[in-house]
């Protein structure tokens, strides 16, 4: 950044640098949008950042965010408690919700297990997962994971963990495309899938 | 969105998708990786966000983004008080900066004219640039104007509007490809550009 652009405006396109999908001059654009937008753009985002970070929590129960724990959808009492939705992360469980394809309730594992980087089964929320099946009052467990390498792994792995428990253990149907990840599809394609849901 | 994300995150996602670059699934990303990092990115970006807005402001002489006014550039006495360099936007005046081929002043018009658009003259920063050339200091405007329709238009008549004060008006080199915006420009093609700047 130019020095005359002033250490306030390098310190903002340098933070909107590290948002996903923005580059250094797309942050630039960025941040003079901002600027020129001061009361109607810049102040109420500033404001919605400072709300969420002070009122949006984790759900101890699913690891959706929400500013309830339990969460809406686990408290939800419309929610099928039969049925429990296993998603790698937050963005996953919203593209499900767009969808509207699934009443039950959600977990969230926080990532996929993988050799490469390292990630074994104590890194996500399984044993959560395995508790909140054990309680008995669950039937089917959905598995929403990508149709990648670590994606299957973790299913094969999460199926494995659960066939003790006696619940159903299934996937989504491969509609989701090989590679897929479930927050770039479209609701269609994510509906179609959870539809034709088979056996994992 | 998903009703199960929450009206702080609805609203978080919604103001993240009015910035220039981020579309509503890149803004979905950009909320869930804000919410992630809350400490190390969440807070500092909305603190950044209110810092920027209480201080920002716009150069009274030149148009530019600061936190002083006049600018650290106008009040910078190293610079050159013959030159001035006119730019549609504060962006052009940040990539003028980091190609570092430019140690006049600046002057920021704030748009370019257009038939199509409906801009004329008493829209942008003319008159202004008028009355800082006939101050009688200044000996060469330089106009760093996009080539495009609008940035030529623009050019003559800016060119016109000076020709009175005696100063020498010239324009960047054609190194500044045709439809090219200068923000987007590598920094060696500005400074080319600005080498072999000619009468306009
Ligand atoms: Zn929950
Ligand atoms: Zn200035």
């Amino acid at each position: 950044m130019a020095a005359s652009a002033g250490p306030e405006i390098e310190r903002l396109i340098s933070l909107l640098s590290k948002l996903p999908g923005l580059g250094p001059r797309s942050a630039r654009r960025s941040a003079l949008a901002l600027l020129k937008k001061r009361e109607a753009l810049l102040l109420p985002l500033a404001d919605a950042m400072s709300q969420a970070a002070a009122r949006v929590k984790t759900c101890g129960t699913c690891g959706a965010l929400d500013t309830q724990d339990p969460c809406a959808v686990c408290s939800d009492p419309a929610r099928d408690t039969s049925l429990i939705c296993v998603v790698e992360e937050v963005g996953a469980l919203w593209a499900m919700e767009r969808a509207g394809a699934f009443r039950g309730r959600y977990h969230v594992l926080g990532g996929l297990l993988s050799a490469l980087d390292g990630v074994g089964p104590d890194a996500l929320r399984i044993g959560q997962l395995v508790g909140r099946v054990s309680g008995g009052e669950v039937k089917e467990v959905v598995l929403a994971l990508p149709a990648t390498v670590d994606g299957q792994t973790t299913a094969h792995y999460l199926a494995d963990a659960l066939a003790g428990t006696g619940v159903a253990v299934t996937m989504l149907a491969r509609g989701v495309p090989v590679g897929g990840e479930l927050d770039w599809l479209d609701d269609g394609t994510i509906a179609q899938a959870m539809r034709a849901r088979r056996p994992a």
